[in-house]
């Protein structure tokens, strides 16, 4: 079967065995927003042509591309959301002989705020599982990090935290910015931002802590060279100290290297226990949908 | 004698009496980024130069002209200071026959990050006269909105909080703008956005009710149309709760009218009283330095 995690901005395809085992892959740029006049049908022909050729029936999509904006829009399930609730709503694209069915995203009324996800559900189970665990609290930082306590099986309730994009916009559309040589490779800067970012506080405090980035250039507390690693640990200390249990157990972090390494160092600094799961244990979470919806057998 | 508030991306020049009345005035938009090659002396003759030939002999700068991007810098003076500490370390430009001097600004070192101003102080001085009070707190809405506390005539301490910039980071560098259609008019968003923002929360909060813009569209608990408002509301609520005195005593808000109106309807919903001082009071401030360094006869 086959497995495409199909973002605003990226494609994401694995092909795999029933266990869930990654026999195959790639990876691209031709997320839902770089496909021109809506041509999924014929980008995913085009991406994954040869596997469909030798036979591959299943093909399950995640992420954006269930959205308005997306193929199909496959409605939100309400938290708390299981494996088995995912396998029950697939969305079957018409148009294509194929078996392509979209998985839904999940959303959580709970909170004051509604909050939304696409995608990150099956990398949270493809975790889940790969820990062998019924529960945990799983991180997926980068632009909308998510936080999402999984409990018996199940993502009770989540947040997202906008550190990612603000952190990109206050680089590009700021006075922050400008005060900013490059990309830093300064782990103090951002020890020291982690640990400022933490600091108690009101929600208001974070506005008045970004214009601490430019006084501690003008003051010489830090160097330009640091000031973008500065800003970076101190919107993921806020975060961490925000979201992250006070501390209590493990959090499990899915994501790139580089970015889960950035969170595991700054949880370290915050006494919390970070630890990554395995990068591509979202096939994982497609062969638990697949076998659990009946597309095939378990293993 | 000739007051110039000369700002980043702004001039606006007043003449006036010994008291501060305003005789005359002219504000354009040759702030220091936007006079080419450092200027600064052809401008100021360009902008005010009729004003010169008739004789008024003192000129006091403040604001970003006296910064390290400006015509001169002028070292900042710390926490508390007085008109007086002012007057006592005017810089005078030497390569002008004028006596053309720049006001410090001034920095706070109390808090834990380090904190500037530059500009902002005559106009919290101007308040106080125009008030006829020795203290109180002055608030300065903007892109770098400052909350300042006066007592016995000097500035005790201030704080900055970049929400003015983070919301025009947010509109234009962020998925949050592209759901945007205009800015509001949407009395009522605004004010769920200053209730969202205020409620109670540590600094990462803000990062994840960012995202409820986000969500507030999605599942159509606001209008487009409102978004703009409520995002604005967000920023502006959570930068009061946190600054505002927990609701003891009067805040005076120094600014732009459309802006002071904005603070006043966001303070009410929080249960703080605000009033906006009189908005060319910084003409005051002038005089009470020009008089305290012997430029001019007391009144």
């Amino acid at each position: 079967m086959i497995g495409v995690d199909w973002g605003t901005t990226s494609f994401r395809a694995f092909r795999m065995a029933r266990d869930g085992t990654i026999r195959d892959r790639r990876s691209g740029p031709r997320g839902i927003l770089n496909v021109p006049d809506n041509r999924f049908a014929d980008t995913l022909r085009e991406e994954i042509g040869p596997w469909l050729a030798t036979g591959e029936d299943h093909v399950l999509l995640s992420g954006m591309i269930g959205s308005r904006q997306g193929w199909a829009e496959a409605a939100y399930l309400h938290c708390p959301a299981a494996v088995s609730d995912l396998a029950a709503s697939l969305l079957r694209i018409p148009e294509i002989a194929r078996q392509v069915l979209i998985v839904p995203g999940v959303d959580d009324h709970h909170a004051h705020m509604p909050d939304v996800m696409r995608g990150e559900e099956v990398q949270i189970f493809g975790g889940l599982l790969w820990l062998g665990a019924r529960g945990g609290t799983f991180v997926l930082p980068g632009t909308h990090s998510k936080w999402a306590h999984v409990d018996d099986g199940r993502i009770r309730s989540f947040r997202t935290y906008m550190t990612g994009e603000i952190y990109a916009a206050c680089r590009k559309g700021t006075i922050l910015g400008r005060l900013m040589t490059e990309d830093g490779g300064d782990p103090e800067a951002f020890a020291v931002g982690v640990r400022d970012g933490s600091r108690s506080g009101g929600p208001g405090a974070l506005l008045h802590r970004l214009f601490g980035v430019r006084t501690a250039g003008l003051f010489g507390r830090l160097e330009p060279a640091g000031l973008a690693d500065y800003l970076s640990g101190l919107l993921i200390g806020a975060e961490i100290s925000e979201a992250g249990n006070g501390g209590e157990g493990t959090v499990w972090l899915i994501g790139a290297e580089a970015l889960t390494a950035r969170y595991q160092a700054a949880a370290r600094e915050l006494g919390i226990d970070a630890r990554a799961v395995e990068p591509d244990s979202i096939a994982r979470g497609y062969a638990a949908i697949a076998r659990s919806a009946g597309l095939i057998e378990a293993a």
